[in-house]
């Protein structure tokens, strides 16, 4: 909203030379939304007038209006290609861990296999050409030494990928760590954290996050590739000035490779489109639902066209890991050690047990799927019951096999060490996300108690709750449906996800007829869960970081602006300028003694009355260049925000004139305004502060940091606990 | 942003009792969203502070937090059910204007042969306790006269279903006319309609949409549906106070009830809240996320559970027609001859052709499928190959038969009497729709493109186009999938939906498969449309009735606050009231001679400081109710909006004291404000009216209708075209 810039044309000119830096942000501080979006009408109506000048500027302005596709079909494009090379990277280095492909030592288990000659459809995983590391070592492939080898050094290269990840994380980009979506959801709110998507950390966080999930933790790769995708937003919109002298539009652009990711982790365009607004996004209008679309069409399609496994939907779009709580550990100081300590944890435990040796997806996909006839997995042991006339792929309803009964307490087992790992794999420095660990958590509970029903309805067919609803000879229970909804039920109470937990789900699975279980699952743990506490999972972790986000949550107490405002009761005045009797020298001082972000300027200190807002940073810019250009400005200068500058006796120094840097139309609410509604307004605004005024005299002001305190002290919390501007 | 409300407790029952209607807002007006959430606010702290006195507050405080969630089962089920009736009748009806059951006169020609025993598969359709009206009388059911008859009868049959509608409509209620799309658009926006959701219009609306479908218009039941459904909300609305007494709270409910109704209109849940996000709400916080899908979730289950012929998800889910142009015809002054000359003109037309006579949603779901090896259709007369040695199943790439030929004939004169007669249809004064009619117009085009495309495939394989993507041998045409792709893409472009389309489409047919092609096409389509005009048919239709309703379309222009507001250079000075200086007999006087909606109010004429704002309904009442309750207050009274009234000499009359109905907190801008943030904080905040000022002195008053004027001669449009306020 700054009227200066919108005032008259040869002021932009003007400020586009001396002071290039007016109407940027410093690092750590929040952005005014109207003030951007302004900035970009200006600029659209420059381009339009423009281009009735010649056919170059018209094709310009066409460029201009296309750009924001062209920038979507980039995103697409490379987030695309990235997720795809990331899905075949982790192929191979998960099973590196294993063993080698002789044939070509770029080949996966799974390729290698798959280009031999000599393998069956029932062996599909057993070929010559792959060698376990014993085997290769030793020649034998049986044995308990054998196995003790492939153990060791299973853990050896587990410690070895993470080691090297946590190290390049640590050296090279501090800010590739996590899964980013709290910082990206802060950012989206309109919050400045340079180089947090810049081209080092898309490059570390995307070699880490291979070397992270293939070393085996708890951890996936969903979230992180949001994090890629939208680094790969921001390296996009530097090729064009509108965004990328925009906040506001970046913003934008940022919402939608958000979308893209989600759509190349999952596999799930419209579920990504979803997240984006369900969870992500801050400013979202219905542009950005198009654009975000059309991003995360092009990316599922590019990754479609690259991965080569593009047959089975659940294993060639979600492959690996997440993670979903934060504790500080002792360890936390020594992030290196940590993450060693727990990958070392991690494999040790993880390696005897079948369900978790292999990776969380193949897991999850086992658990969803039901027992057909071909079925080789111990979960389908089951006795076919010679009384029964029912074809044989005709599977629940059996008694179960003592298969069925061994993989329920690996089960159990797997289910304790899932959740007790992926809380203390969470909050590591290496990229992580959350995702895959609570599905595999939420699969594993559900199949359980699947199979429990199951069985309990075969042993107690009679019971009137299976009576009514199972015909007898006919299927009543399935466990694979019940960890699919166990998944989805995680997952949501997690991250409080509900539309977009049930497209994801379905675009995962293909299941469209299993929508009204899934949608009762999402309902019923949003519920559960909001009941132990509000905020889900990336919230909490804003929280804790600081971050001042303001998030959508009602604000119902009663206090008034008046009670919020600054200065305080016993604080000194607020610190303002005057429209033409304040001397550069003043206006030095002021900036030297205080750390405001900008200022009210007033026509007297008498009267009180508002003109406008100027901001701390343009007046330092303004200020230095013309002390450096202008002559006759010195010290004793008076400074003028003032139309017209008035007549000055010769004998006094010249004026400098500011009004071109003066905000002149500045928000303002009265001392009586609700503090619901004054935090209304930050939010659907997205103001950076707002002046309080009572019959248009000019009392105090509030910033976000100001609303963020109030907020937090009337929940209870410690109000330093917001830490940035 | 009432704070006179917020301000002290016991001001609230003073309001309460003797001015029952305060804060209420008349017919064809605005409402104010923040005070009307302010309102909300204001109610949830009282019941939360006296839940704490007694276990009985307690549990009804539990109640008022759960009963948004009641609302929304409530809505559900009853939504559901209309359905599921309203899908019942249309289909008896519909039958019976071609014939009557004889074992039942309330079955349908489906479900009376599907209780018939003589009944074959090969033969669904046919049984003798099935006759048409020609063979029930006559007793032949061969011959032209007999064909004539039945004709006859089902054009006599139409009329008197359509002149049944229309007369039932105009007497009873003519809000009931239309798909009603557009109104609840602008009543979510915050616009007053009252009676447009009463329970009047739901039972007119649900009978005369069966009537109308029965008849066989072009024209469908979706959009109705959705306006049914708003309808049940709006009643359930009432039971709850919290509820039926916040505007602002009652659009939340309305907003959830779209996505139920647009749930049972298509059997599809996340579609529906999609639809209600994308193209109808306003003011969608997340909780109506959530809210809108347990709503939609209950109501697709209600109707499942309803609906007896729950196979075919097709059939079941979308039944009939809609609409999509706007013609003021001459016809149009009297609606019942209109009526009846359109519907004459239909069945007339649309008996001959095969591919118009059946309902629409048959059609659609003929044109959707792909020719099996048993499928009877003349679309699937294909001339077997052979010399080629797949399997009869394996339709695609065989040269077309003559069933073919004649089919595509018939095909296109559908297309161009569909398009044309929809044109006619849309607009007319019964329940009407907007979706199958433009599916069906996108569906026959593009199973015309696609038989074309697979007949060239056929012929010439050799070109370069067909070569690389159509092994010899292999299917590569599916005249089936370009139907459903050009039904998502007419529709897509007559409402401009993307994402709630393609989920929609894809909950229809369950084809998640063919996402990307649906997303192309309703990228695709959203372009070209947007290429000869921004708006969809609802905004034009809003657009064309006059009502307030503010776009999310990007203002750009370069006008400032300051050329908007009131009043103008030439026009006489701003109607204000000063704090404690105008008589009764003054603002009697103001009150009578101007219409506006409230009055600002100033410390004195003199220094034009802004204190507050009073609505103008409320100031009536409360002179009405001092003169009538307090004594002393005369004509000549002064008005005082100070907080302490001064003392007043015993020779003058008593002051009246109106501080508690003044709000101390009305919005500002300053002059120099760019129309485009005022546009938006109009548009994000729902304002009814934004007070102006320069250096605290108030200049004049922008208003929601003053912003559309300003916005509309921007356009280029008449000004005068913004009808409401």
């Amino acid at each position: 909203m700054n009227a200066s810039i919108n005032g008259a044309g040869n002021l932009m000119d003007f400020l586009d030379e001396p002071f290039p830096d007016v109407g940027t942000y410093e690092d750590f501080h929040t952005i005014d939304w109207l003030r951007e979006k302004s900035r970009d009408t200006d600029r659209h109506r420059k381009i339009t007038c423009k281009s009735k000048e010649s056919i170059w500027e018209f094709i310009k302005s066409l460029l201009d209006a296309w750009s924001g596709w062209l920038v979507m079909l980039l995103i697409g494009l490379l987030s695309g290609t990235l997720a795809g090379v990331i899905d075949l990277a982790v192929d191979w280095m998960t099973d590196l861990k294993e063993g080698v492909c002789l044939s070509a030592l770029w080949y996966s288990h799974e390729q290698c296999c798959w280009t031999s000659n000599e393998t069956t459809f029932a062996d599909r995983d057993k070929c010559p050409q792959w060698q376990k590391w014993a085997e290769l070592m030793t020649g034998y492939t049986e044995g308990a030494g054998v196995y003790l080898l492939n153990y060791f050094l299973y853990v050896l290269w587990a410690l070895f990928f993470s080691f090297l990840a946590v190290s390049l994380v640590r050296v090279f980009a501090p800010y590739a760590c996590g899964s980013g979506i709290p910082e990206i959801k802060t950012i989206l709110s309109g919050f400045i954290i340079r180089g947090y998507l810049g081209k080092w950390t898309l490059l570390i966080k995307t070699v880490t996050l291979v070397l992270a999930v293939s070393s085996g933790l708890s951890l996936g790769k969903e979230g992180p590739l949001v994090h890629v995708a939208c680094c790969c937003g921001n390296l996009f919109c530097s090729l064009f000035s509108k965004y990328s002298k925009n906040e506001g539009k970046r913003r934008e652009v940022l919402s939608a490779a958000a979308a893209a990711g989600v759509s190349v982790a999952f596999g799930a365009p419209i579920g990504g489109v979803l997240f984006s607004l369900e969870e992500v996004s801050y400013y979202f209008p219905l542009k950005t639902l198009w654009r975000s679309f059309f991003a995360a069409l092009v990316a599922a399609f590019t990754l479609r066209s690259i991965n080569p496994f593009g047959n089975n939907r659940l294993v060639l779009f979600y492959v690996e890991y997440h993670t979903p709580w934060y504790m500080t550990t002792r360890l936390g100081k020594y992030p290196v050690l940590e993450v060693i300590v727990v990958t070392g944890i991690t494999a040790v435990l993880a390696f005897p047990n079948p369900y978790t040796r292999r990776s969380t997806s193949e897991l999850i996909s086992e658990l969803f799927n039901d027992c057909g006839a071909l079925e080789s997995s111990q979960l389908c042991d089951y006795i076919n019951n010679p009384n029964m006339t029912r074809p044989v792929d005709d599977i629940p309803d059996r008694p179960a096999g003592p298969g069925v009964y061994s993989a329920l307490w690996q089960l159990a087992l797997a289910l304790v060490f899932k959740i007790v790992i992926t809380i203390f794999t969470f909050g590591m420095k290496i990229p992580s996300g959350l995702f895959i660990p609570s599905m595999a958590v939420g699969a594993i509970a559900g199949r359980i108690v699947g199979i429990a029903v199951e069985q309990m309805a075969y042993h107690h067919h009679d019971w009137i709750i299976f009576k009514n609803w199972c015909r007898p000879g006919a299927d009543c229970v399935t466990p694979g449906l019940y960890a699919m909804v166990g998944a989805a039920a995680c997952l949501g109470g997690v991250t409080r996800m509900t539309v977009s937990l049930v497209v994801i789900m379905f675009e995962l699975t293909g299941g469209l007829e299993y929508i009204v279980p899934l949608m009762a699952a999402a309902v019923t743990s949003k519920w559960v869960a909001d009941a132990f506490g509000k905020e889900g999972i990336y919230e909490a972790h804003i929280q804790l970081n600081g971050y001042p986000y303001l998030d959508q949550d009602e604000f119902t107490h009663r206090t008034l602006a008046t009670d919020v405002m600054r200065p305080r009761r016993n604080e000194p005045p607020l610190a303002l300028l005057t429209q033409d009797s304040t001397t550069v020298e003043d206006v030095e001082t002021l900036i030297k003694d205080t750390d405001y972000n900008g200022f009210p300027v007033v026509v007297s200190r008498e009267s009180e009355r508002l003109i406008g807002f100027v901001q701390r940073r343009d007046l330092i810019l303004a200020i230095k260049s013309a002390r450096q250009k202008q002559d006759g400005v010195v010290s004793n200068s008076v400074v003028h925000f003032t139309e017209d500058a008035p007549q000055i006796p010769a004998s006094n120094p010249q004026p400098l004139k500011l009004r071109r840097i003066l905000n002149l139309s500045p928000f303002t609410v009265t001392d009586h305004t609700p503090m619901e509604t004054v935090v209304d307004i930050f939010r659907k605004l997205g103001l950076r502060q707002c002046l309080v005024t009572r019959s248009g005299r000019l009392l105090g002001i509030i910033t976000k940091k100001d609303v963020l305190r109030h907020m937090a002290h009337m929940m209870n919390q410690d109000p330093e606990s917001i830490m940035f501007n």
